[in-house]
């Protein structure tokens, strides 16, 4: 029963740091459609982009993130802005008391990481990072069917997320291992949080920029393909896109010693239209349309685990084992050679 | 953008009649996930019913329907009560001047519904009936289809509806034409909908008393199969059960001249399980889990409709047009014969 | 194993009548793909058709059926000639001692029917009707299921047909009631199977001549839709259409008391394509094409019947019970009532 | 039209080598299935073997492939023996003339495999290798579109293949490395094919012992996960498991810069079983079962290229170019690198 959940009867109150698109999309989430959360307030660099956005949503407008933090009526932070400001934002917010929620990476480095797990601790404030396949229900499903063993030993595990074309406006402008530390990012915490128990042990990444091949020199590359060895045995296949023709795709599978899940089958609804060229079904063409189920999911278990005082069901430790992957792929790359993933913590 | 809709900043205040399993959906929903709506109070002749619900939802709570009409904090009603109160409540409501929105049906004869119609129009209040399906991602896009011309002229249509098993607990306390007026009641709107512009013209009903036969003598009966001929050719069929062992089921076909739309395949998620008895998809098992979305859609258009002052998509015009059917099926089932449609208007 | 069939190592000599579309079609399976059976000669009054169809395929031609019958060469016959002449053909080819495998349907009315069927007994030849459905792999699977009580007893059933696009080319020519005898014959065959021990009762026909409109004065009739009530209280409906703009389609569902199985999901093959306009699949877009693999079934069980003098698995009698449902749908039309089958009888 | 290819009125005389499973299916084809081909004798060194297939087919029988290659009634060779011995029959084969089709491997190492090429092209023959997949509907369709350009270059591919469970009967009989030369080769080949006008550069290749650990000392590797690097920038991934629970399991995606096809969905018809615990597929448990019409389709092509007098559409340096890439995928896992392809040339 939705009722019986503590921030149902008493909102958490939150602010949002960061009025991009996502930023957008979460905070109208948190306005209208995250039970047990109220959006009091929005934060942007950009007065004009704060303001607008606050007005849309009837909120307090802020230009400075720390003028927000220290508003007593925010209880929680929702961070949604650029990823280099992720640590120090959620250090800050953490050491003014407030719940932390971040939209992964939760920083540019493990120490960054690091530095932001060490101050929600420090403020024992909850710290939740915005992998939001978890909360898609076919993941969420496959999730407990793994876990109760519906499919033995997990051997074989696919993730992949392809972005929707043409690619990024201006690739100039991404930072050149983008493909790892913001895409790949969700497929690498698939598959650890789809193999339990289970510890990365080699990393073998192979990527190209085929979508835009004048920015390859630029280090930008557009398309990867990770394999990641388990110390179960187990072998994941990450692999991603920035411009796929036809829409938004995140697809999931485990294959075990004992069965399979599958996830993910790329039409938008069950509608079909059937005309002389065969049989259609629609796809999504953002993320925000694919998985908007899973961003009201992870938003909502955020506001239930601020109000109930315990720790949220994704945390900096997850944050952090799946950058640790992200920066493996990069050594990978760098070196066109598999890694260990250990070499990345020297 | 959500936040564009005149209900976002200035929610409605609704207060729902009937705590029964569905106004228990309706309320958590307006509770909760309902952008542009908040609920502000819950009326049940039974006062435990009614407090119960108002306190986990944190909402005021009446035992007189009458009572919460007076109220001046309620804007707007969501009538969930029983169907043969459903008529008298929205005339009540509409008379204090609150905009309504009742479940299916809209009374228990055309001359309730006329009723209901009037007192709306007299009071210059909104009036929706919950014909769900229309906001169901998949139906509704298969009305764009149908409304732009893809599929033709369409000319077969099918619509189902299956409820989980096993039947009603108590099929003596189920009013005997009930798969007509309550649940064949979404397939009329459904074909007349998807068939816009044509009038149905004949009926005919096939039905039996198939999952509890010892009701049959008292008229209950559990599978129906409802042919309509329109005016523009079209044959739809309309076909419900009370006893699906694999679930709830909704599904649609409209077939034209050019192409054709379904909908409905029955799998809740993209989740596939494979094991060595083969590929295995769950199933919805009530009506909340398969139409949540659904739900909230209906629920968001009677909010939007109510603060901009405008019509809402499904009126107590269409309440009528289904129960027409409704009865013409009854008829038909009665004497066992074709019925013209005009044959129930006199 | 395919060796352990009588047939195998002693294929059937089989005499083919007719040259149109489906007769081209058996013979060329016949001659290349059927286990079990060898195509000998073909036959047609058209001399220059059966000529050019005989030096395809390397077998001796006759103009006169009567003379191939009397050519001991021949064991088996398989007739694909006009439908008018099916009966007559029957009777002969089996009064020359011929075993005789027949399309659909096995006479223009029941006397027609009877009088081959009596032939045949008379001459204790095995007379085999082509419902190809029950040799397609879905609908076999589904005829196990209902049989070993998987789904309990049938309660909702339904068959569709839908020709491609765009309709005959000569709708005058098209004798008045062919969608019941020649197309939805199919579907009734199919609900009767798929309901095992159950009798048809009443059938009321629906139809309309909505892709020609200007033959419907002459009766032709090009949509239709037939509810079938059993004495096991089930309901079958039987659609068809002559005009499906997205191709050759066929479909049946089965509900019973526990469970339900479905057939026919319009996908030529697994293969999808997914492009900027979403997710497609080809589908079949004629009987050969979608039923290939059924023809080649039901020629494969006629020869094993042969050679292993037994009965074939769908018989004069099944060709008799479908014949009367189509009798009972033009009765339906004719009338604008519901009729009991045995009405058809008198 | 069937009938217009040559092979079909002077079918082509087939001698098989080989009786265990795949050979025994290959016969069976041949003797009733296959279009344009008929079987008149089998060998195998086992007397008793060829024998009891010969008489279950009505063929002669054998026990030295060689006095079957003598045998002037034979025309064409089908070799399903042991791989190590593929080299040699095919050499032996073409020496005396016959047309060779051969499973794949067509041998153990380059050289072989180059020692079968020369060998028929001194002898003038064709020489066709068994990559069957390329005659499954759904992936010469996806064939047919990658050629048409309807998704642009190939960026990303997937090919996999997974054989049931419970893996071999005994691992200590299989060769080590089996996994790359036995089952990877069709995906390797598959890759490849659907990259028209590419050349594979790097290969990565995982592997390990997960489904008989205990065999993993003596290389026995049942799990693999490959990267092919290719020359225009695409990156496939060859995936392939000894043990799938759930049944036959072939798969494959071509991901490009307009679309994508993906193939293989692992239902084994249009049969869907509803229960109360969901909606159920079966799978296909075998590769005669899934992919019986993409051998019936290679020996029809294998037939119709004899009797046409033209080089089959599957040759020997397909089965070349599919080797390399299994040996550089040995390499790789040998010395835990990426290794280039041209390494194994040397």
């Amino acid at each position: 029963m939705l009722a019986d959940r503590p921030a149902l009867l008493n909102p958490v109150r939150v602010g949002l740091v960061g009025t991009g698109r996502i930023g957008t999309s979460h905070a109208t989430l948190l306005a209208h459609h995250v039970p047990g959360a109220t959006l009091v307030a929005v934060a942007d660099a950009r007065p004009a982009a704060s303001e607008a956005l606050a007005a849309s949503l009837g909120v307090r407008a802020y230009d400075a993130p720390e003028a927000m933090f220290a508003d007593p009526q925010v209880e929680a932070v929702v961070i949604a802005a650029s990823s280099t400001a992720h640590a120090s934002l959620i250090t800050a917010a953490a050491q003014a008391g407030k719940a932390v929620f971040c939209e992964k990476p939760a920083g540019m480095s493990l120490t960054e990481i690091d530095q932001g797990i060490t101050a929600a601790e420090a403020a024992g404030v909850p710290l939740q990072v915005g992998f939001n396949r978890r909360f898609a229900a076919d993941f969420a499903a496959a999730h407990r069917l793994v876990g109760d063993g519906a499919i033995g030993t997990p051997q074989l595990l696919r993730s992949l997320t392809r972005d929707p074309a043409p690619g990024p406006a201006d690739p100039g402008a991404v930072p050149p291992m983008t493909i790892f530390t913001q895409t790949l990012i969700h497929d690498f915490d698939t598959v650890l949080w789809l193999n339990p128990g289970a510890e990365p042990v080699t990393v073998h990444a192979t990527a190209d920029a085929l979508v835009a091949p004048d920015f390859k020199d630029r280090g930008l590359l557009d398309t990867a393909v990770v394999v990641i060895g388990f110390d179960n045995g187990a072998i994941a296949v990450a692999e991603a896109s920035f411009s796929a023709a036809y829409g938004y795709d995140v697809r999931g599978e485990v294959f075990g010693s004992d069965g399979m899940v599958t996830m993910g089958d790329g039409a938008r609804s069950s509608l079909r239209h059937w005309d002389s060229t065969g049989r259609h079904a629609g796809t999504a063409h953002n993320d925000v349309e694919l998985l908007q189920q899973a961003y009201v999911g992870e938003l909502t278990e955020f506001a239930d685990a601020v109000r109930s005082r315990r720790a949220p069901a994704v945390t900096g430790a997850d944050a952090r084992r799946a950058f640790r992957l992200a920066l493996a792929a990069i050594l990978s790359v760098e070196e066109g050679r598999t890694v260990r993933v250990e070499e990345v913590d020297r």
